[in-house]
């Protein structure tokens, strides 16, 4: 599978612009540059990228990518931070923004069929005067594509209550390895069979296309409490999300930022932040208005009772709307801050948040990496955020031996490598941390069930040396940045 | 694949004895009868049952099943309602219950790894001093294994809040078709890389066996009120479950069930049901007393703005628990009424329960079958019971004829053909309703890539026809009974 458009590739492109029209053919090479990369920080090679439209143009490119030995590589807005969208090998990149059309909303079953293309944000917008919303929230939310949450199983700050990505998908259409139209999923709200929707959610484009999905949607709750709470150190943020929990509250969200973080969104921002603080609760809880005015009362008298400096409750939907841009604006204020970053995702059981963070700190100081801490307290999900200059000689390998690191603290832990931004290629070489070689292998079959001849995403999801995903893939070594 | 011992199926038996002993290999008449079913209402045929006590020892018989070309169906306490575990074309019957060890209770993180023959109840009741259960609560679940829950997908009246069993399964020990022992899943709360671990919830043994469980705990919540709501209509009660899921509130359940069940269970148990109600809504409220307390006022309001009868709120725990004891042992009271009855279950969208309900009750006059109703409200999960005596000539037929009617109408009214139960025998040729044949095909795909050679549980979940299933199963005719 050659990466760069010569010879049968030429072919391949001609026999796109045919299918698609040349305006929805690139491979100039800007063109081929800009698709090169998501969010993170690999860099690919795609062969050729192409803007889709319809289901049916998505199966028409599968089939002639296919009859070319061309792979085929989806992509939604290109946010993803573990690579997923990155065309290693080279590949036709398949487009999916301009699918965006919200088909149907079903205000009375509370759900919809959308296409992959479907900005988060832009669906919660459409189904905001029917009392509803898409409950997945990641922090790109105003960018990201539901598509993309699909095939990374994205979380986001309200998955704590929610779940992530694969509790609010009901069925799937896909578009096989065949060129076909796959209809998966029978809509049920537990899944029946053998849930197809189930393995589909996370495969990260390896086993088919979605080109439509149908999602659940979550009622908006009747009132909501937002509050941000100043602690003096981690330690006490800590201790108030196990109290918390240990109370039997289950929030609609527990968020926590470190001092560090805290600054850099606020000389973004201006938001009013508690800069002065060691550590910021973001807690909100959803619910009937008698249930949240309690509730926020026992989060404020646990958060007393563990040293909080100030509680302050959002009073207005816009106040909360500024807490909650300051969550979501982190990466944006650390790019202001540094020329590059690196956004880690992992998790450690909740009760090893503390010891966890240390140590997350004392790897920053050891490789010499600025580590700022944003993440999601109540399930353990760590975000640790290097922000450095890759121009800097040397600067990204450490950043890389770093992050690696991470990764093993947090399964040493009990944790696991991903809390909510897949795998891709970032992490296929630490699943054998987590999986069986068994557990691998059967994947690999499951993804051969699918993909015998590996046309979808090649290289992704799974460790090198696994059935199916060795055929010549040269090392990633050098890819970055 | 023959269903007798005879030939080489003697010569099983004999290495089945050398592998366990003479007691735990069965196979005399009453003891394959006693095997043959389920608490449904299919036979089966067991070639020879085996009392199975270790992970090895599931391996070695698979081994030798497969030697010998003899399928393998695992079975827990035979609670199933749907065929799952009848040996339709014969086979060696795997029982686990004595695999029934609860190894490891991490009160941390609030997991434990669980035999498959584990009580369900048994595994909350060991967990309670921890202030924990096991969330999935079937009726059944003083009888049913966990292994059983798994292989269902099951679910119970708290699932409506909680979600099915494959939302508590964080990883599986599964014995392969080669006999070989392989963990699935990373122990993540939100799954990663291609889910087997999803994909094996509710395959009913067809993909492997599971021997062992990382299953998730959910903390008892701080308060709990449970109140019954007698209303003079289904209408009445009906309008007030949508009501209270309009209110915004997502109570922890919320059960209905009609005056002939009331009567059936109050008969039987006397547990002082408002029989002269048309129908009887149980709805239970969790979290801090403060919520619980507004939240049980308004369902009691909106219970009286649509005619409710009686509102009668457990004053103690015992009172709480005489409650759900009349939900739970409503197929016991009427076994006690009728020598023979058949369960079904069935989804429609919760806001078309009234006129489900009321074609319900004309299938019933139709076929002159009694209708009692007890069931899931909040999530249109119905379970209408036909009482009947099997022993009067045709009436069986009737029954099924009005089974699969009310299958049909559920999914016309854009519902599914099973909440919980399973597929199994019962409702696989009802598949195609649902999936489609790609979808289907695909389903099948991955059965061939765990169980290549159809060692496990043949014919169960997919229709007949598929890929892989289609290997000399006889038709199910004239096994009713």
């Amino acid at each position: 599978m050659a990466a760069t458009l010569t010879g049968s590739n030429t072919k391949l492109r001609d026999d796109l612009i045919r299918l698609l029209g040349a305006e929805r053919v690139m491979d100039s090479t800007l063109e081929r540059h800009l698709y090169a990369k998501d969010a993170g920080v690999y860099v690919g090679n795609p062969t050729v990228v192409v803007m889709i439209e319809t289901t049916e143009e998505v199966a028409q490119v599968v089939r002639a990518a296919r009859r070319h030995g061309v792979p085929v590589v989806a992509r939604g807005a290109g946010t993803g931070l573990s690579a997923g969208a990155v065309p290693e090998v080279g590949g036709v990149v398949l487009v999916t923004t301009r699918m965006n059309r919200i088909e149907e909303i079903d205000t009375e079953n509370r759900t919809a069929w959308v296409g992959p293309g479907v900005i988060n944000l832009d669906l919660s917008a459409a189904t905001t005067p029917f009392g509803m919303h898409f409950a997945p929230d990641p922090s790109s939310q105003s960018a990201c594509t539901v598509g993309g949450n699909i095939a990374c199983n994205s979380g986001g700050p309200h998955c704590l209550s929610e779940g992530s990505t694969v509790n609010h998908v009901l069925a799937l259409e896909v578009v096989t390895d065949t060129g076909d139209v796959m209809i998966v999923g029978s809509g049920a709200p537990d899944p029946i069979g053998l849930d197809l929707r189930g393995i589909l959610v996370g495969s990260e484009g390896t086993l088919g296309i979605v080109t439509r999905a149908l999602v659940k949607l979550t009622p908006n709750p009747p009132d909501v409490r937002t509050m941000a709470v100043a602690f003096p150190t981690i330690e006490d943020a800590a201790a108030t999300v196990s109290g918390i929990i240990a109370a039997g509250l289950i929030p609609a969200a527990l968020e926590m930022m470190d001092q560090l973080m805290m600054q850099a969104i606020e000389n973004w921002l201006h938001a009013g932040l508690p800069v002065e603080a060691g550590a910021l609760l973001l807690a909100e809880v959803t619910g009937v208005t008698e249930a949240v005015a309690a509730e926020a009362e026992i989060i404020t008298s646990i958060a007393h009772g563990n040293n909080a400096l100030s509680v302050q409750v959002a009073a207005s939907p816009e106040e909360r709307e500024i807490l909650w841009k300051s969550r979501k604006s982190a990466f944006g204020a650390v790019a202001q801050a540094a020329p590059d970053y690196y956004l880690h995702d992992t998790v450690v059981p909740r009760t090893r948040l503390v010891e966890a963070m240390r140590q997350v700190y004392e790897i920053g100081e050891r490789y010499e990496i600025i580590m700022m801490n944003v993440f999601h307290a109540g399930d353990g999900n760590l975000h640790p955020l290097m922000a450095f200059d890759a121009s800097e000689p040397g600067r990204l390998d450490k950043v890389k031996a770093a992050a690696d690191e991470l990764v093993e603290l947090c399964v040493e832990k009990g944790g696991v490598l991903s809390g909510e931004h897949g795998i891709g290629i970032e992490k296929r070489h630490l699943m054998p941390l987590l999986f069986t070689e068994m557990d691998l292998d059967a994947q690999a079959r499951v993804k051969e069930a699918f993909d015998a001849e590996g046309v979808f995403n090649p290289g992704k999801v799974l460790p090198e040396g696994s059935r199916c995903f060795d055929f010549g893939r040269p090392v990633p070594e050098g890819a970055w940045v």
